[in-house]
């Protein structure tokens, strides 16, 4: 019995995302979680999720739930907020470990910051289309107001490389405009490619205006949930290969590269997996 | 055996793409083909492809053309630049009905045109980094070279429908201030998204610069083809859902909005389907 705990502790966090995005959230359960294996999947063949519609997102999902159950996960973290918006409620009906999305997290973050009562959204067209953070911030408190706004050139400048330049400034100030107007002082940075240019986005927002990364939130929501489970990892596993395992469903060596870029550990390799199988 | 043959004649062609690029092709059909049906399939719930892999690249497009052959379907357009570079060879080994793609017409078009024999092209990063433009124009005219020039950041723009825009602009004098410096006097749009726009890159090109759309010549080549093999629909059918059919792999509904705002005639529905069963 005793083993058995120890094996389930033991067993890595599976984390998933339609991309590279949700690197961001890998890279916080890194620093917060040191102790904790991650096996991290990242949906490169099919990217990206956010102007994608709620059925389509949802069976993709569901394929790599069934993944990462298969690689022996004692928990899911869904570290695309696409995913989180439209799937999450129909995830955690069908699987029987602990999952958690990045929406809630950040959403609660955001109304602890909020002073005056004003929070801004920025996200993909299919997450604002949920409507899902201003729902839950609303209902959650009903002395905040939500404005979102769909950012969708946000992740291909971010993945040209684009994270400081002019051109980034000038759409950002485009789509900021309207949030700015309307004096919000909290800014959630709802698309996990998002804090790549944090430092454009609140250039813009200037700084009285507080922004909100989800994934630093989701990974404390992470540490929690284990420690409640009992499911925490007790000692750090070496690093090497077994610690962090990466699956992509395309393009392992350009998704190996990007990782390299934002990690604090080089990554040894990504594997391919024809995730449709799932 | 009459009967037959007709009963070919009558049957569609398939025209297949990513997504809403190749109603681009599309569309130079029926202005050039107007007795011909179409069955149009676009890969909406795995688009973009121009940033995947030569392996996926050719999977998604071997279960459309299973799809488009199950529609019977009496040849087969490859509507879309970076399913030609890297799936054509393969599925014309594979398909027992005509096949044909967007790059050898648009290059053959594009030898024809230059008078100095110095060829640019543009297109997404799969089809340059295929080299296929490339190779084939430089193998059938020795006499003229090919500088090829990726450009991620268009199809974004396009689908954001900034088509004017000074962004597109900037980005533009980007892409293209190398093939200006080297003084190119042909220039293929090389990605069935811009001709979308084309007014952009003609303003920064200058006028000295042809552009080549291989849509238009790639309706001629399957024309020439249709003839050739005896499978010309004989006469107009009546306009309706017959005669174009458009079928979407997601999100039906905006797909339907794009279209319109395209095609020669208004499309009444789109219908999606689950490629990956195919």
């Amino acid at each position: 019995m005793m083993k058995e705990k120890n094996l389930l502790c033991n067993a890595p966090v599976g984390v998933f995302d339609s991309g590279v995005g949700g690197l961001t959230v890998a890279r916080e359960i890194m620093r917060q979680l040191p102790n904790e294996r991650i096996v991290y999947f990242g949906d490169t063949a099919r990217v990206p999720y956010g102007s994608k519609s709620r059925e389509t997102v949802t069976r993709f999902s569901r394929q790599i739930v069934r993944f990462l159950q298969l690689q022996e996960v004692k928990a899911i973290v869904v570290a695309c907020n696409t995913a989180s918006a439209y799937a999450l409620d129909e995830l955690e009906k069908e699987t029987d470990i602990p999952i958690i999305g990045v929406v809630k997290p950040g959403a609660r973050a955001a109304i602890d910051a909020t002073h005056n009562g004003k929070i801004g959204v920025i996200a993909t067209e299919a997450t604002i289309s949920s409507g899902i953070y201003k729902r839950y911030i609303e209902k959650t408190d009903t002395g905040v107001s939500v404005v979102e706004k769909a950012c969708p050139l946000f992740v291909p400048l971010v993945e040209e490389g684009l994270w400081e330049d002019p051109v980034t400034d000038e759409i950002a100030r485009r789509y900021l405009s309207g949030l700015i107007d309307i004096d919000i002082d909290t800014l959630i940075l709802g698309c996990t490619h998002y804090p790549l240019i944090r430092s454009t986005v609140g250039k813009i927002m200037g700084e009285k205006v507080t922004l909100v990364n989800p994934a630093y939130e989701t990974a404390r929501e992470l540490k929690g949930l284990l420690e409640k489970e009992g499911l925490e990892s007790e000692k750090r596993p070496e690093l090497g290969t077994e610690l962090y395992r990466f699956f992509v469903s395309d393009a392992a060596d350009k998704f190996q590269k990007f990782a390299n870029s934002i990690l604090p550990y080089g990554i040894l390799s990504a594997k391919a997996v024809n995730i449709e199988e799932y």
